[in-house]
């Protein structure tokens, strides 16, 4: 069992309630990783479905949340032969800190009928930059938990260079040894500095609803995260995700609204 | 008020309830298109919200609904000054039809802080073929309320030429004039026929969930709507919408992910 799993761990209380221990290595800046939370969240989904996997997840981030325990609450809305369709709430001190819709099913591993190649085309791994090592006093938690290797104009805005539109992209993997699956996909969506930082943007910049779709288990390896966003408006902005395994093939599209940071 | 305004009425019950009655002038070959379902559902849930606008909605299908009287269920979740959180479920004869989530605000008009363009150039409007009227006896009534005029390519699987790929673009705009507004975009993200029809695939695909952001308020006239897809697989597949105004303007997104039909 890695330090994620244990991370993410959800104890079964009932069939509609599960205990978790929101873990403080997954933090940004002081609230937790919405990618950490809604993995912590979809164990608890799946432990409770008939089928294995969270295929499509909708998550709407009511508040920021802090390290500690908290509550999965479950309801079963449908459950039939493909699929199976969960309301699930995360709850820290009665307060719902994620409500969602996930629908639970059973993948293959079929060959695909039809597939797409990635958007964009990385450049080898050895062209990239890897993300500097937090600080010991650092907040940043999450940054210790995996490696993240950068498509360079990507990670400009670091150097105050942005590239002047919404994307970020880099090769994914969790810093202990682990396979990726489900869950870890699940932190993989939501692993990036949001896309505006390279619009020039900077703060906080609060997801609002993440949907995303497990599109096959991922293979051992590195995973490919690429994330672009549409437009950047009225205080919004959207960041569309795909991941794709070190086989090539998609394993996770999201795409999230958020707020545009302030502060 | 237009006949679209009075198929998406929701009478208030009470704060958690609304009545609405199902049209029978939105059918899909029997069942009820989803872009309609859910801009009933939306009527509701900005009546009940204090914002304006349904900027996110999240919508998982569970089954297929027929015309008739039914239901939406609100329950707010969280409302503070720019956005209210509420959960809300059309409701058919005691059976849960769509369970969402949806976050309200109120947009502006600013010019966009950064946008980018279409996925896709479509062809100006004279070279783009017209859907066929509905026959008479047709129970596909959805066609008779709207004017689509398709990127040829992409209508080719209609007389036994699909392109070979998940695609499907049109002009769009009400039959009835009227200007297109939230309602309608909620409409217009599902008003396609299935983009894996383009890949040669047939047969009624059920939406499990469908994702769409409200990015801006759209202008008078013609809005385009761009459909594509990443991956058909296992039985499932994505189906990704653009929608812009007659002013170029990227007013709505939406990812779904349906079933590959069967039958």
């Amino acid at each position: 069992m890695t330090k994620f799993d244990e991370a993410t761990g959800a104890i079964r209380v009932d069939e509609t309630t599960y205990d978790v221990c929101l873990d403080p290595g997954y933090s940004i800046g002081g609230p937790l990783n919405g990618g950490y939370l809604m993995a912590v969240l979809l164990r608890a989904v799946v432990d409770a479905s008939p089928h294995e996997h969270p295929v499509t997840t909708s998550a709407q981030f009511l508040r920021a949340a802090v390290p500690g325990p908290a509550q999965v609450r479950l309801e079963q809305i449908k459950t039939g032969r493909t699929a199976t369709m969960t309301r699930a709430s995360l709850v820290r001190d009665g307060d719902s800190i994620i409500e969602s819709l996930v629908t639970t099913a059973t993948l293959g591993g079929a060959v695909p009928d039809w597939t797409d190649g990635p958007s964009v085309t990385m450049p080898p791994m050895e062209q990239c930059l890897w993300l500097p090592a937090p600080k010991i006093e650092s907040n940043m938690t999450l940054n210790a938990q995996m490696e993240l290797a950068f498509d360079p104009p990507t990670i400009g805005w670091l150097e105050g260079r942005p590239s002047g539109r919404p994307e970020a992209r880099a090769y994914f993997r969790m810093a202990e040894p682990q396979d990726p699956d489900p869950y870890v996909l699940a932190l993989a969506v939501d692993c990036l500095p949001p896309v505006v930082f390279s619009a020039g943007e900077r703060g906080w910049a609060p997801t609002v609803d993440l949907t995303w779709h497990l599109r096959a288990l991922p293979a051992p390896g590195w995973l490919t995260v690429i994330a672009g966003g549409r437009l950047i408006s009225d205080g919004w902005f959207d960041e569309d995700v795909e991941v794709w395994d070190s086989t090539g093939r998609l394993v996770a599209q999201s795409r999230q609204l958020a707020r545009v940071g302030r502060g």
